[in-house]
């Protein structure tokens, strides 16, 4: 299959993609077209049927999978398909999973690590909260297990929010050899916690979007909450334990203006901060390293505020 | 009985005041003695027992109220009680409402508005919520008509979150005549459930502290909690309008940096957001002017970031 | 008539519109063209005239009525009207009220509505002061009547700025008898006075845009001096009482950087920027609502700083 | 006479100095006493009167130059002087001049270098508005050659306006030089006049504090308007050039955050803030430096938000 | 020869041009052409190559100087050259001076002028410290002469850094005279060193962008590090006052937001800085006026952030 | 010996301690005393000695360790010591370990650790550039491993900055299995020089104060400047190589306002900030924790801007 990253002017396209986008339009002169995106793993690409109605272009919408065949051309110094032929495809036509953003690691094995640290964990109450999350409620279990961790950002990608959260939650595994002064079941219940309200903020692929719930509440109450909804389940959880199992959840963005609520008052909850924000950075960065195309200087940053650049040393 | 606020250099003392905090401390020549905070409604006084072992003086700690003899006197400019006697008083001896801070308006004619609100409103699920907190919950109740709406800023005193609840309310039904667009059930319900979480973020007089819980999960997210539970227990209860209602109490704050995890993002959010503000800032300025001594400046004020000036206009 | 929020591509237009704006241009092959927008209350629209020296197109100009006949094209995405015959109305043959934004409010009951107001201040030398604006001054009158109160954010159309000021003085009005420490004279009066610099800020429609005085000193200070002016005038006008009243205007944007040069040293001036702000915030939000096609979730806004939602609750 | 920042523990006091302040107060053991402040040219001294029904001590008050008779001694490390005798001066006896701070530069002759600036301006309506404050309005002119600029910061003296604005005037006078775009006349009368509005914002000394006025309205605010009333009444006086003037006076701060309600929108009224903020540091620097008793590290300066230093390079 | 300033719809070119930048493309019909940007010193304009492959197109590329003969027209709105015939020319052909931004003032002459005040430095070390750069490194006078102050704003022309260097300089002088509590030799050493990072922190013209180190570290701290290596190299330079030195290139942005890593702690870190914020500002403001077309509003400018108007007064 | 933390009034002292601070100062009955600071590694009191001229006490200055004996008080809610005979110790009377704050971790046993990281480094100039700091240069490794990291905050004590060097150094370790993005080579290097500018911007213990070039300069533009330095000095450096180390150092502190005049551009200059806030955060947190008495609420903390709590799980 070619991939849409690898499109150039004058190309053929004869493959299957996943429509994202449809919209009826005029020209000048006053004749309809089609204005199309379309999507694979690698990227999207604008596409033009401009005879809507000749024999060869199907009735679809998103997110259909469609049998294009076109040919590339450049427009404005964008690419862009020149759509001639559409067949919407059936399913068992296409694998889905060459459409959409996956992780690039093993979600069984992912999620075999996280289990096996909450096997760990001492604290009764704290392996019985996990457990009660990770083990026993099936519905959570498969959304946790294909959310993705942001819609626009780092990790947004099937499989995201384990990933992230596995790998904040090794960080915390290694606080807490650093600084003893951790309390470790605590920090890590909270790391594994820490974002499972983003099962509920966010809808699954290929929609990715923000929930009502989602933009009215945010995964950070919501996260809090459905950790107190689990605790109070469970006979005899400390109350105190809960709350502060709780302000590790709200404090994690570390500050007001980042969305949390209070700011980190315990030695673990300044923890969960510092991890999370090391595994966004160094996430970010590196899935902009991957698409770079040359090193060197790639140009101003947003979410680094300043330009960044593409280390090679041989 | 002598008001604390009209102690002068000079004055006898021979009434009930309420110890709110006794320390022992030590002179330069090794004596000890007891550093004393006396309390009424209308302020605290410095107060020191030079002779702790002498006959007159009983065991007593705060909170007891003490019937005190002594005399005013002044050191480096603040105004002291020299204690010659202090007897521990028993219950009955005193009247508390005179050395707690209480509203001045009735709590039962407070309560009785309020009750009329709710019962005004349309909406079948948001009226069946609040008449779950203010007729059926009798702890909740109890709690919510003693509490401060604050530690130390406006409506500190018993009966302040029952009265800033009205005020608020209030203002809220006055934006639904002048604002049609406005969703009055919506916005009035958010009004009169917008600080409930205070009731268990400020523990009751006379301590009026913060509580674990206070400070770890603060009176926004626990209030936002407490309405998602009650809503959940209403059968039918629409999940959209349990969002939006939730949405009104996290957002009430207005902006991130004042702890609201999320920004108004419907018009009653807004409203509520506006309604909020306005009451703190007319009732901070009520109580600073009830303070002062003398029209003309008052000197720079940190709340309102700049000098203050009591009008008088005849 | 065919309003222009409803064109739709493939549509006729036979009818007069305002021409807010006209340039000449060059197309690629280096034949004259016209760019023009044409304007009605519901909105603005680019229309083409390409064959700008045939027999049917009459020379017009900014803000000029014109009969125009042509069709409605898409191009790019965006609607575009291609004209074909333009001719120039004289006055007496169009309705100037279906071509530029009106309050949806009856002008002269506002009016009486404000003059009673006034009426009832009790303090001699504000009541005079009020008359001289409201009352004695027509010039001021007829231009405060027909001023919008912003060129593009809330109220922006005719009769704007007195709707706005009505409403900030009612809401003023409630403030009064929920917070008796406000001084009313004081108060309604500088609401009333809160915002006249804009008569100067702004010109008239069809312009509606800055005037130079307006850039360089601001309706906030040229408001001042107004008032300053006009007390001066009066006999025995208090000294103290003059500066208060300016002193509201000056910090009714409540924050140095929003451009008052003092931030609120007293309750009315706190009060006066409540309710400015309050019905800033409500009247952007209305018609905000009003401009939406469909319920949910509206987008970013900038305003609010956050997505907005249009509330639909049954 | 011994001036009162050479005072050392130990000295003896025989001389007169200024009563800047006067409270009566009770010692611990309820003898009555007066904390008084002392005043010279090179600052001030808290002092004590511990016996004041006795013989050698006056009915004295703030502001009157009193001859004292006492000791030097320290109080928790601060200089305190122990008065023993206190007489009340009556004018003549005293040179004012020892008592108050006052610039170190002849007033005359600063006055008079402001007039031959003035003597330079091109345009007529410019000149005749200048001629009009510094020739024409003794009382005015009165005011402005003894104010101060400010109460605390730089310039804090008799004649600091006067300084202020001749030095602010002078690198006006440069800039014209330097950068040819500058308009000369525009300039440097707004530089003459930036601060005129000081004259009603402090009272004089001995008092050098803020007026009513100056509080509800500030300097700005008032030199705006003083322009504005002066330019009025000069036939034919343009109205752009008095609205640029003025915008230059209400700008001069810079930003909306130091109380300027415009920013620079001219490049006059650019030049105009880099000029007095130019003169406010290279000022405040040097005040700093001449109040420093030895080179080097002078601790942390607040206006400069850093240590500070006094080079010394031989 | 024709200035691309003044290009108009209609207009023959037949002249020499500098191309900035060439790029293959195609049209919508997969036809290729040339997207080409010339330049002379008043400005750039779009060019189109439609038949990249016809008899007069010659092969060039970025920076070459071609002949070009085509005719303007207008696309969208804006001013395009479409090219006929393109010649690439030889050294000697043209004068690059007509194609790349000059100073208006005279090199040598300016160069002159810094000669003078380096030799009017009393201090025998910074002196020699001045010599070693000005007169004695033949390599960094070179590229000093030659660079410009800045990619985009103020003085971003050949000869530049001179300009700006001797302007800022030359303000320091006059503080000089009106401050004289500053060491002039430390502060006008500082001026002339205070830029002197640039010469490596931008390339040459035509590319005149960031270079690696540029990006990396940044003129301020690689001036600091020049004149520290220099210094070093001065037997007997005096240690503190090389650091004082350093210390003035490190503060003169004056605050950390604007990448200074020190605030001024002394008096003359505080003067550089005004120099250089006045001259920059007195600079973009006089090249931003240079750029109008007419007097009045001249819109939003980003860098003054408000509204900047062209001032006229006769 | 008993410790400073451990004074209670009342008791005996009759130990050796380190004379931090002495003054000579006077009572109101103008008898002459001295205020000292004692200090062992504990902690600092106030001590008086009120008969400065009496036998047994000796001629001493700061920083002498002096034998004391005398009696603890309370003034004012403060411990105080009332010295009745001090006598200055010789060399060898006394262990200065117990006076001064120390790494509690074996600097032998860390600086080892450190060593056997350089040796891992693969990169030959990179390690080469470490091992003339580190293994090379005696003066250097004396200082580096006596110095502390701060005067005040995290890390405080002798053996600090190797303590912290060493901690930041690991985490990075860490990050390079976690992130395989990173190289390795550049940010151990760059982690083990961040912050090798505090051996000259701090005096060694007792002092542990700024320097004059720590305070004109800083540890970031020095620390920059020492590996500008080596690596010049080494033949073959690749100058990128040099700058991207170079950057780290500028940007190790993450935003211009914490004093770094380079945000990270790299991927490995973001990591370095991120190990050296996470460091800096956990240490601070784990030192509070230390110096609490009793768990639960610390009250408010100025660093983490929020109240701090000391968790404690059973």
């Amino acid at each position: 299959m070619k991939f849409i990253k690898d499109f150039k002017p004058g190309d053929r396209v004869a493959d299957i993609y996943m429509c994202k986008h449809k919209q009826s339009a005029t020209t000048k002169n006053g004749k309809e077209y089609y204005s199309v995106t379309l999507q694979d793993k690698t990227g999207t690409v604008d596409a033009k049927i401009w005879e809507p109605n000749s024999d060869g272009i199907d009735e679809f919408d998103a997110p259909d999978c469609i049998d294009v065949f076109g040919e590339v051309t450049s427009f404005n110094g964008a690419i862009q398909v020149n759509v001639k032929r559409a067949r919407k495809c059936r399913e068992g036509e296409f694998d889905l999973s060459l459409y959409l953003p996956v992780s690039s690691k093993d979600n069984n094995e992912m999620y075999a690590q996280l289990l096996s640290i909450i096997k760990s964990i001492g604290n009764p109450y704290l392996k019985r909260l996990l457990e009660s999350f990770f083990i026993d409620d099936k519905a959570f279990i498969e959304l946790f297990r294909k959310s993705s961790a942001a819609k626009t950002v780092h990790h947004g990608f099937i499989g995201g929010l384990l990933e992230h959260t596995l790998s904040v939650t090794r960080l915390c595994e290694y606080f807490c050899t650093a600084y003893p002064a951790l309390n470790r079941d605590l920090l890590l219940t909270a790391a594994i916690c820490h974002d499972i309200g983003k099962t509920k903020e966010l809808s699954l692929f290929p929609i990715n979007d923000y929930t009502d719930e989602g933009q009215f509440l945010g995964h950070i109450v919501m996260g809090c909450e459905m950790v107190g909804e689990k605790a109070r389940a469970i006979e005899g959880f400390p109350e105190l334990l809960k709350q502060q199992l709780q302000h590790c959840i709200l404090a994690h963005h570390g500050e007001y203006e980042y969305g949390s609520p209070k700011k980190p008052s315990i030695m673990e909850a300044v923890a969960l901060n510092l991890a999370d924000n090391t595994d966004a950075k160094m996430e970010t960065f590196t899935e902009l390293l991957q698409n770079t195309t040359e090193p060197g200087w790639q140009g101003f940053n947003k979410f680094f505020e300043t330009n960044v650049y593409q280390t090679k040393i041989d």
